[in-house]
C-alpha cells in the first residue's frame, strides 16, 4: 500500500492529509526534532513499502525544507526503499532559473540536482517559475497547473478579463481563459535587475468597467501585482481579482495588495496562510492525488 | 593564480583571509544577497581561473550555510571552472554518520552528496566526527587534523595527561600526548540516545594533583566536557583544560564549563568566538594552507 509522508510543517501536513485521503493511502508520521546547536533529525517509520510520497513543500525557512526533504530522501532508502517521490507544492529558489548575469548559479538546479542526489526518483510540483526547469532533475517530474482546478473551487466574477502581469506569464492566463471561455490579454512588465523596482507599462487594453482577473504563478513581495492592479484601475478597471499558485506574501505584500485596491487573492495552500481575508486559499492535495493517479505513480 | 572566495559569513571571511595569504592566492569576493523572501542570492566574479577555494564554514544557520555554498559551487562551474575545492573547516551534521536507529538518514553523507552533486571536485575540512564519513564524497577529501597545530600555538600546563572523553576520541588524544611526549588515556562515556544524557565512568585513572587537557572534536552544548572534568575534579584532578577543535557551545554550554570548573578552552576558528575569555581561538588558515599545498591542490 502506498504511503504519504509529511513534513514536519503544518503546511505539509495539511496536503499530505488531503492527499492521502484523495488516493486512499496511508498516511504516517515522521519523528522530528531540532538539535540545540540547530540541525534537523528525522526518523521515519521502518515497516513502509514503494511507492512512498514525501509532501513536503520548500515554505521558508526554505534551506530547512530542502535540508529536511534531503534527510527525509536518505532515511526511505536506508529502510530499503526505491520508489521515493517527492511532492513538494512550492518549490523554493525556482525563479533563478538561468543566469541572469554572469557568474550567477542556476539556483533551481542546484536543488533539484541536490533533491535527486539524495534518492527522490520522482518529483511533483505545482506550478513552477519555469516548468522547462524541471529538466535538471534527472528523474520522472511534473509540474501541475491549478488556475482550472482553482477556478472550478472558487467565486469568480461573470465574464472577467484574464491578465497576465508579463509575456512570460501568458500561457497561465490562456488556459485560464479558455477554460471559462472569456478573453484574455498580459501587460508588459519591466523589471530593473538591481533595484528590483517593477514598472507596468499600458498596452492597447480596454479595462474600462471590467472585472479583471491576473494570474501569476507567485505573489513574493507583490510589487508587481500592486503595480499591475493601480495601473488597471487608472485605464478604468472596475473590479481586480488575483489567482496564483503560491502566495508567499513576503515584505509587506498584504498591505501592498490591498493599498492598491485588489478585491481577492486566490492561491493553493501551497504556502502558509497571510492575508486574512484578502487570501482565500484552496486545497492542492486533491489535485496532486488525481495526477499522481493519472500519471501512474501511485 | 589560484583564488580564494568566502562565504557570506564573518568566521568564513576570517578563514578565507588568512588562508589566501598563506597561499599567497588572490583574495575575491563574492555578492551575497537575501530576497526579501529568505532566498539566498550569490554572485561570483567571472574572470577568476582554476582551482578556486571556496571558504564556508557550515556554521549555523547550518542549512543556509549548506545551501550557499552549494549556490557558489553552481556559479563557479557556470563560468567554466573546473577545479573547485570546497574549504569547511567546520562540516555540520557530522555527527550522524550512521543509522543508529532504523529509519534514520546518514545526514553527513546526504550533505556531502549535495556537495558533490553541485559541483565541488575536492574537499577540505577540520577533524570530522568520524573522518571515515569523507568517503561519502565522491571526490578527493581531506580531513584535517588540529591538535599539534593547535599545542604549538597555546599555553599548556607543564606535562598535563591527556585525556579522551571516550574510547572513541582516543586517537585524538594520542596523537597529541605523543607530540608533547605525555602520558594519555580515556573516559568511559555513556550517553542515552533517547535523552540524551552523558554519564562518564571513572576508570581506573590516577589524575590525582594532575593538569589534564581534554580533547575532543567538538563541544556542542557541553555536558559530555563538563560532566568529564566535575568527574575528573572528584578523583582529585587539578585544573581542566580543553582542546577541540569546534567550538559551537549551543544552549547554555558556557555557563555549564564554567560551572564544572573548565580552566580554558582552546579551539581552531571553524566558529564563531564564543565564550569569552573561557574560549581561545586558533586561526586554522595557516594549517589548511599547509595540507592545501602539500596536498598538491593549488
Amino acid at each position: 500500500m502506498p504511503a504519504v509522508i509529511a513534513g514536519s510543517d503544518a503546511t505539509s501536513k495539511l496536503i499530505a492529509s488531503s492527499l492521502s485521503g484523495a488516493l486512499k493511502a496511508r498516511l504516517v508520521e515522521a519523528v522530528y526534532k531540532v538539535f540545540p546547536d540547530g540541525e534537523l533529525y528525522v526518523r521515519v517509520p521502518d515497516d513502509l513499502q514503494d511507492p512512498v510520497m514525501v509532501v513536503k513543500t520548500m515554505s521558508p525557512p526554505q534551506d530547512s525544507s530542502i535540508v529536511e526533504s534531503m534527510l527525509l530522501a536518505d532515511a526511505l532508502a536506508g529502510i530499503g526503499l526505491e520508489d521515493i517521490i517527492l511532492v513538494a507544492p512550492y518549490l523554493a529558489y525556482s525563479r533563478q532559473d538561468r543566469r541572469f548575469l554572469r557568474g550567477e548559479p542556476v539556483s533551481v538546479s542546484v536543488v533539484l540536482k541536490a533533491f535527486r542526489a539524495s534518492g527522490y526518483r520522482r518529483l511533483i510540483t505545482v506550478e513552477m517559475h519555469k516548468p522547462e526547469s524541471l529538466k535538471y532533475f534527472e528523474g520522472d517530474a511534473v509540474n501541475v497547473s491549478p488556475y482550472r482546478y482553482m477556478a472550478d473551487r472558487v467565486e469568480l466574477p461573470e465574464s472577467p478579463l484574464i491578465l497576465a502581469p508579463d509575456r512570460g506569464a501568458l500561457r497561465r492566463a490562456m488556459d485560464l481563459a479558455s477554460h471559462l471561455g472569456v478573453d484574455y490579454d498580459y501587460l508588459v512588465k519591466e523589471r530593473d535587475r538591481v533595484t528590483g523596482e517593477v514598472k507596468i507599462k499600458p498596452r492597447d487594453i480596454d479595462a474600462r468597467g471590467m472585472d479583471v482577473v491576473i494570474v501569476d504563478d507567485i505573489i513574493s513581495t507583490g510589487g508587481t501585482i500592486a503595480e499591475a492592479t493601480r495601473e488597471l484601475k487608472r485605464i478604468g478597471a472596475r473590479r481586480i481579482y488575483v489567482m496564483v499558485a503560491h502566495a508567499l506574501m513576503a515584505g509587506g505584500a498584504v498591505e501592498k495588495l490591498r493599498g492598491a485596491g485588489v478585491e481577492r487573492v486566490y492561491a493553493t495552500n501551497s504556502l502558509p496562510p497571510r492575508g486574512g481575508e484578502l487570501v482565500r486559499q484552496v486545497d492542492i492535495g486533491p489535485l496532486l492525488g488525481r495526477v499522481l493517479r493519472d500519471e501512474g505513480w501511485c
